[in-house]
């Protein structure tokens, strides 16, 4: 089993969220720790998609995970017991995202030097942390099947600042009305660059491919 | 095939929510139209859901219906066109919410005037929604199968301050580990007072028991 810390981070006290973003990529790129965020609805599998894939990569990389919630600390209590990774929960007071401060601050208090890895699983909200610049090197959204393929029409910004995005539960698939095809032209009308997965954290699917880019990703920094 | 019409509210321009939302329901019941706040994640199903119920009533009730949207007007068009009734499309101008000044100033140029439900489908978003009063009588909240059991555990204030939470795509409790006694369980240590129903638009089940529930709450207003 992991360790789960909790911190309490209230309020931003940088307003140039870009300049500190920039910030803690670079010191991020300078020890080797490839930082991704990850942004989603809320239930669309985040949690569940990390207690899969970082066992994946458990055994070539060092990983560290940080989780946002309100008030809770489930996500990160189950992280740490799934993967036994040491994992950091914050809470961010009811906010509905975090910004480059509010992880600066959090990451003062967690330790990750020698990380191949962090991840950020930011709060389930598809509006609010599209906005801000977390210091990641990349934004994986999951956008799960029973959500529907009209998610990147009405949530435009979170598509747009994707550079990954995980069409996830596809084991789902034959339960709903979801057009992968017409999903994935409404994400590149939007985002001409972004790569799209599919993937099932309940089956494996597609779980190897997102190693790959996860790899890929490692040696770019 | 109804109508739509489209406003773009950017900003709000009083602070003192509370009084306009109150302002704004006095003026519902003095007129006997009952005012809902339908609010949810992102892809819950509440569209779906609306235009199921609203078809349901239309025979008995003049409705009325408001959908926020950051900038499509996918979903009003999807109401009218499905229901019939005027439905007008609020543009939010990418904020997470839409407040009561913000409803008030929807509210002038929409004719509510012997309306005997209107309902407002609020933006996707589990958080921010929550915080603001809209002037509605009644919070109903959608809570769908997909999204898991623990959702109320980590968006509390949604749950707090609903009326009714229906717990909806109830046709796909097969496909997912949804335990709906512990969904309930976890609602009401929130909330006593909140009204529960099992719901799918999908086969229908439940959704007399949604149009009793409105009936009720028409009567009281």
């Amino acid at each position: 089993m992991g360790e789960v810390r909790v911190i309490e981070i209230k309020e931003s006290v940088f307003a140039d969220n870009d300049r500190e973003a920039a910030a803690i990529r670079e010191r991020m790129s300078r020890q080797g720790t490839l930082f991704l965020n990850v942004m989603s609805s809320p239930g669309s599998g985040k949690t569940t998609f990390l207690t899969k894939l970082i066992p994946m990569l458990k055994g070539e990389m060092k990983i560290g995970e940080m989780d946002v919630d309100i008030k809770s600390s489930l996500d990160a209590v189950r992280v740490a017991d799934a993967t036994g990774v040491e994992s950091m929960q914050i809470h961010n007071g009811g906010l509905c995202h975090i910004d480059a401060d509010m992880t600066a601050r959090a990451l003062a208090e967690y330790s990750t030097e020698g990380l191949d890895l962090l991840i950020l699983e930011n709060i389930g909200n598809l509006v609010c942390p599209a906005e801000f610049d977390t210091g990641a090197h990349k934004n994986v959204v999951l956008f799960s099947v029973p959500e529907g393929d009209d998610k990147p029409l009405k949530y435009p910004l979170m598509f747009t600042v994707a550079d990954l995005v995980l069409i996830s539960k596809i084991d789902t698939l034959p339960v709903f009305d979801f057009d992968v095809e017409k999903a994935k032209e409404r994400i590149l009308r939007l985002n001409p660059d972004a790569q799209i997965l599919l993937v099932s954290a309940k089956t494996g699917e597609g779980m190897d491919d997102v190693c790959d880019w996860i790899r890929t990703e490692k040696s770019r920094i």
